[in-house]
């Protein structure tokens, strides 16, 4: 059996049914609630990688669903992200998003919040509406609650400045921060949507796959190339993240070029010395903290596809499931 | 028949249930996450009055429900409102909640935003959990879609400056924002649960009652007793809500007058003079147009009781029909 439609068509489809599912600013009743349509299709206009989406789509073909049966469940799981990151941005004070200004520097911190709930809701009608399985409603409020907690792990070390923090506290809050929404689950819900049961190696490998991916980012943070990246270079910096380079490069500095990075970091964002991040970014550069993080990306990242191969391959439809494979393998090679 | 479960006794086993269903500090497996508990419990555990809850329970009963097959239903609903306050709060800069600082002032903007993610997922997780219905979710979808849009507007004429709104604009952003999810909804909700397709009339006369009841509150806020209220008296002015009140008032004042008014109202809240929020509260108080905005209140939730009185006495078991409308009864004279 050959796999009749192209990552690009799956992205083409699953972009479409989001958009269709969102309100559009010229129906809207009042002004102010086109502005509110327009703010709700923000994010999702800007287009992204649709990677997760995908790599469910893919999933679930391989597990016998139908394009038809798997796309809302796609397209919720882009809409999800969407949300997430437009509260995200606000909890990081982030500036940029998909190299455009961040939703809450358009239209101010309350109504970009505002605009994130009734996002996270019309993720849940998308599944609703498509008549979801409740065992995809089920993989949906597991995805969600790892996310949060994960992502309150990372806020509340930065909130309370902490420094004691070491691999395995990094490995724990990334992969509920980022790990879980971004490989677990779109595996998982491929196959749920496919009304198949998950294989359990999906959860182990998509955690290594996801937090391989994670890392990637964090490297690409400081040295993408700002055309590709989307987001500003270095930003992780300003805003303070406990990455998994940055805390390779504390535990091999020197105590005095530790009491510098620390100090730094425990600098609200607005008022970081410019000249003090770049010192911190061309040491991180220079100090092989980097590169170590990236060989740790790339162990990760082997090690989940190893596993997953075979599983993949003997799927009921394994032509799909080796295109699941193929944008895994460009996950390790990315710029953005 | 008897309605043989008081007010008392539903509000404590939604309380209960809602409780069970949130995460235990003394559960979670690092100190950071024991906060996360604590804060997704804080709002639910300062308790509020339940109203919303408690309709939806006794329709519930009314269209032969089992307590046991809607407590799920209440309690999603009350979680909603947590989740919901705590995004409004940080939306609206407030201050207090339910007598104590507003989850923000005590953890930040950050953590609290994401808290409120969490619960809000937590509000479908109860649902899916007990095996809501189909009906069930999409009226919870509609309920949050619609909060939100109201919300939107309400914001957004703050955001914006706008003192152009009359009447009609007032009732239909309060009708989305707050009437909605106050009124109609948990009627509504209380016939699905219990497999019955909700009156029509649920939706008109909810709306008046809702309406009603926010337009109280809006009372309250300008002459409540601090004691009882729980949140901040003229709360609304600092933060320069566009309140029926309001509106009646500068439609009515001298041209001098309305221009005092709108300069403080255009002023952010930490900003605001504070002798000018008094003048203000002391002039919509003598003005007559809390008294008048009152009378409206007091209208509507009349309309809406006298729409409802026969549907609901003439529900399956209407003995828990005329509960609701006990319920409904105590909106109008109110103190917190």
């Amino acid at each position: 059996m050959v796999a009749d439609i192209s990552p690009a068509q799956v992205r083409a489809a699953i972009q479409q049914y989001l958009l269709d599912a969102l309100p559009k600013p010229e129906a809207a009743t009042r002004l102010e609630l086109a502005q509110f349509a327009r703010m709700l299709r923000d994010y999702p206009e800007r287009g992204g990688k649709m990677l997760r989406g995908t790599l469910l789509v893919y999933t679930g073909l391989a597990y016998g669903a139908s394009l038809e049966g798997v796309l809302p469940v796609a397209a919720a799981l882009e809409l999800f992200q969407n949300w997430a990151l437009i509260h995200d941005d606000i909890e990081d004070a982030s500036d940029e998003r998909r190299g455009k200004p961040a939703l809450h520097k358009l239209y101010g911190v309350p109504l970009a919040l505002n605009a994130g709930d009734a996002l996270h809701a019309r993720q849940w009608a998308l599944l609703v509406e498509a008549g979801a399985s409740r065992a995809v409603l089920l993989e949906f409020v597991r995805m969600v609650e790892q996310t949060a907690q994960g992502q309150h792990l990372e806020m509340s070390w930065m909130e309370g400045q902490r420094f004691d923090l070491g691999e395995p506290d990094y490995l724990e809050m990334v992969g509920q921060k980022a790990a879980y929404y971004t490989a677990v689950a779109p595996l998982r819900l491929g196959a749920l949507a496919a009304g198949a049961e998950p294989p359990a190696i999906f959860s182990e490998a998509g955690l290594k796959l996801g937090i391989g991916f994670q890392i990637v980012d964090d490297v690409l943070n400081l040295m993408g190339d700002p055309a590709k990246y989307g987001k500003e270079i270095a930003g992780d910096l300003w805003e303070g993240k406990r990455t998994l380079i940055l805390l390779r490069f504390l535990q091999q500095a020197s105590p005095e070029e530790r009491r510098r990075a620390e100090a730094l970091l425990r600098i609200p964002r607005e008022q970081k010395p410019a000249p003090e991040v770049q010192w911190l970014h061309q040491r991180l550069l220079q100090s092989g903290a980097v590169a170590q993080a990236q060989q740790v990306a790339e162990r990760l990242l082997a090690e989940g596809l190893e596993a997953l191969e075979p599983v993949l391959r003997g799927a009921p439809r394994g032509a799909y499931g080796a295109l699941v494979l193929e944008i895994l393998q460009s996950l390790v090679r990315r710029e953005a």
